[in-house]
């Protein structure tokens, strides 16, 4: 049936009527000097934003390309879940912000960190990416946004934790609440490779190029909520450290594990990414610049040991499922960046007094384990959802396929005479 | 013969000729504080002009590579045409503004206004792409800029209608000329089903990499002839309110039209951008966020419902040809648009004096009609032109193909031995 | 062996050393006001910045995707150079500032001057584009990086030369020291054509995408270093109209040029950005707007005839191997750039006393001698360094093939059961 339409439609009335009750525009500002702020305010934050939109929708769409049968619908499931997730977030953050203080007046501001809100739908999806249905998609982001909020509210609110560029409450969360799903979801465990999995060398180069999109704008991801002055302008510096350390750390890394000291176009397409992972916990921090390159290296070295050595053992001991490899990608590096802003912490308070140092420090680990808790559970309970019959998730010889979700006019490409019926009655089902 | 080169050489000619004699740089300012109100205007303008360069010459050349085999002659007809309108513009408008001040000072402004005018025939080319020659295409924007010129003159400076974001004075004039040239160049009305029509899957995906693009950088498109301040920012937030709304209403729409439930890509390429034509005419007025999303979504359901009914529909009745649907995402999310200024107009005004509300009402739905009515005849006159036998229109089984406009050195990948003769002779005759 | 991981491994190593002992970052400023001066620093840089990091990673990773099997390298090594490049520039000006000055403060600018640094290796490369190992091409940067610098202080700190888009320090550079290189490495010459060194009209397109982001981010780079306000306002305005007329003659030249009036790819990658290439020296110069339509127009024109007259000849002559063309689209260009400065700063000194401008254009020459001389003397011994056998370049008949340096899943694109046997050991002994 048309589950789709329908969530989506009801979903869109929701949206309308909420907006159409709380929200509002500031009133403009009768003052010249405050119309001035208002303008450099957008100056100052809109190029950012955009940079993190191109990011979200271009590059982590291309980078979600590698599955060669799957690109239309990596592109359209990303393009449709950032969307989805951003209003959702929005409404939950802005019934919230009515309930205490009443009209909701939207800027950009508020935009921005609902997008970080819909970041964790996106990368969590990774896990079980190609294997699940849009239904899935959407009703796990609509499990994901609520818990998100509560868990960044705790991490960054109750506990105080420092974390700019979101390594913890984004990156940690996400991937932990993405493998918490796949557990819950494919408790079947590990199937063999399906033939549609392998990327080709084509798939592999629209993945790359959507890597390097990624690779370029991360630095705006990082700073675009620091305070401005020094400690953004460090944080960019950082991040462009810590990236670039981590692209060459990734060469070498995955030279010497393959075979005849080729490289995994697999591990380029994470490697390079780690070092803008770890760095958002201390990126603004004052801490000497060789910490950046370290971490972005260590950070790089992690993410390609856990692609050839983890996520196999995961997947033997714990039948666990990792489509895109988030746990090495977000995990590993995300768990390093947080251990990293406790010792910042802990080494920058060595000539002052040390308690209020050795606090923070602890709120930091604190704040790492609710992200971790909090997320596992939340993953386990939506898994368990998801399970649901009438959300119609595919059978396993229609994964990773275009044409099950894709009106596809060249079906001389894809022929597939013998079972286009029951592929017909499964689509009617959804 | 040789008219392509011909014509762009005596043009660059004239360019050069006409720079030579009236085009000259501002003065540097000697004091500092006004070399410092420069530096800020081009940090306000610059990275919006940037933005709107990507659109056109990366967004738009590449959501118009859905043709399989024409994607080299769409992405550099794009870029030619680009280049020589804006070129072009930039002569008509420094000659008028020379009659009447003397000497052109160029600027960053001047500029973009001639960018903006090459958009309506980047837009307009899409009712006929892959059946007209690159001279039809150059003679077609040789015609279209005046027209549009003195349109928007007609639209913008005798009618005072307000429209930032260019949805009356550039998306509905560039549909409505567009599709006169269609009818005017293709008496015959439609032909069958060409086979190098029907996108592919690869072709699909380049497309819709190109259609997120112009999602992500649409509201620098709109704002950036805001004035600075609350305006632009507002700007900024109804845009991406509209253009969120409309991705997440094309796929409930397209869903719900196509069998099985399926997504059609020609459905995302296109309703998913109707949200950035709704609301050019009213971005900047004082209206509730809610309006911005009722729009976007409604508009990308007026644009797959025009895919799926009126299209064919026009075809039918009118054989009127339109390629890429430019009726659908500029014509009817265009018509809407001004529609809806009207209306902001008119609510704007229910605690004030209305008279001169209720005129400027008016003002924008006769904005509609000149741009409809002059565009039509313009447009209709251009294709009549178009069929000059000199402009060497290629014949239907030539149509849509790289080979036909590029040497293409593998020809091992279109083998085409017998009719090569012909084609050279073809070509030649060009 | 596995020179490569080792190789970058101890640079990596290095490179943690050097910024452990020597490099820090500003100390925050106490007062507000100085905060506001590094946040508009910031704000003004940084997405100038980015736009560069656009067209060297994206960009030009793209450009260089033409031979269709080697895809995946041209991308990871064009990354891997531009790293490993900017951080050995960043420590070669580390040492020397050290030297001077003690600690070496890390901010935004000096990251954009290695990066400066690093986009001459990228160029040079161009010229050994598929017939090199990476470890070849990381010797070649090792070596070229520091002669970059002393020729780029003697030509910009001793002669003073005036060339702020790095026409003569960076194009004209670069293209030579890659011709010298070539020259000593392929001592035998031109080979026939390799089989899988022909584009493909599929990679000509993701080649042409590459070429068109170029295009757009140009006017960033050649302004990024310009004095704020009138000069940089200007640089951007030449930039775009010399990019925008070399367009339009690329178009002319190419149909006048081929066969039968068609395009050549090829020439409309190289010769649309002629223009940005031509425009660096003279962009902030006091000159009418129409000199920079014809330098424009005068560079593309020289880039295709150069393509269809002088790279054959150069390789029946000389026999020179230039695989991109880069002495077409930088050599060419450059040249003319370097002379076009000193015609210009002839005839803005009409009116005032002559012998310091004579003076001046007699160092605009000078420089250009020094950059063709230095470069051509260091490419050429760098390219004697290059024929070292531990550097494994690959035989003939893997050149331009991913499979030599990448682990493809999928063989079955690329069967070849034969010499798998040969090519494992091949690779072993790298």
């Amino acid at each position: 049936r048309r589950l789709l339409p329908l969530f989506l439609g009801l979903f869109q009335g929701a949206l309308l009527l909420f907006f159409a009750l709380f929200v509002t525009y500031d009133e403009p500002s009768a003052q010249a000097e405050n119309a001035n702020l208002v303008a450099n305010k957008v100056y100052s934050t809109f190029p950012f934003f955009q940079d993190i939109q191109v990011m979200l929708v271009v590059g982590l769409g291309l980078l979600l390309t590698f599955l060669p049968c799957y690109g239309l619908s990596a592109l359209t499931h990303n393009f449709l879940l950032l969307n989805f997730s951003m209003q959702w977030a929005l409404v939950l953050q802005g019934l919230l912000h009515h309930f205490h203080h009443g009209q909701v007046q939207l800027d950009l501001h508020k935009l921005l960190i609902s997008e970080f809100a819909a970041v964790t739908v996106l990368i969590s999806v990774g896990a079980i990416l190609g294997r699940t249905s849009p239904c899935q998609l959407l009703v796990m982001a609509t499990c994901e946004i609520p818990v998100y909020l509560t868990s960044e509210w705790v991490i960054i609110n109750c506990l105080g934790v420092l974390d700019v560029g979101g390594t913890i409450t984004i990156h940690v969360f996400s991937c932990y609440f993405g493998l918490g799903v796949s557990k819950a979801l494919f408790r079947a465990g590990q199937q063999p490779l399906h033939p549609k999995e392998a990327p080709t060398p084509r798939s592999d180069l629209m993945s790359l190029v959507g890597m390097l999109i990624l690779w370029v704008f991360w630095p705006s991801f990082v700073a675009v909520l620091c305070q401005p002055g020094d400690a953004q302008h460090r944080a960019i510096l950082n991040t462009l450290l810590a990236m670039s350390a981590g692209a060459i750390t990734t060469v070498v890394a995955s030279s010497l594990l393959e075979r005849d000291g080729k490289l995994s176009p697999g591990h380029l397409q994470n490697g390079s990414l780690a070092g803008g992972v770890v760095i958002g916990a201390v990126a603004d921090m004052a801490m000497p610049p060789v910490a950046a390159l370290a971490l972005g290296s260590l950070s790089a070295l992690a993410c390609v040991l856990g692609f050839r050595f983890l996520t196999p053992l995961l997947g033997r001991k714990l039948s666990l499922l990792d489509q895109c490899g988030i746990h090495n990608l977000h995990g590993l590096p995300g768990t390093l960046g947080a251990a990293a802003s406790a010792v910042a912490i802990l080494v920058a308070s060595k000539d002052t007094s040390t308690s209020h140092f050795l606090q923070q420090a602890l709120h930091q680990v604190a704040g790492l384990a609710v992200a971790i808790g909090v997320s596992l559970l939340g993953g386990l309970l939506t898994g368990a959802t998801l399970r649901l019959p009438c959300l119609a998730q595919p059978p396993e010889r229609f994964c990773f396929d275009d044409s099950l979700y894709f009106k596809i006019q060249d079906q001389a490409e894809n022929p597939r005479p013998d079972n286009t019926t029951e592929e017909g009655a499964l689509a009617l089902k959804e």
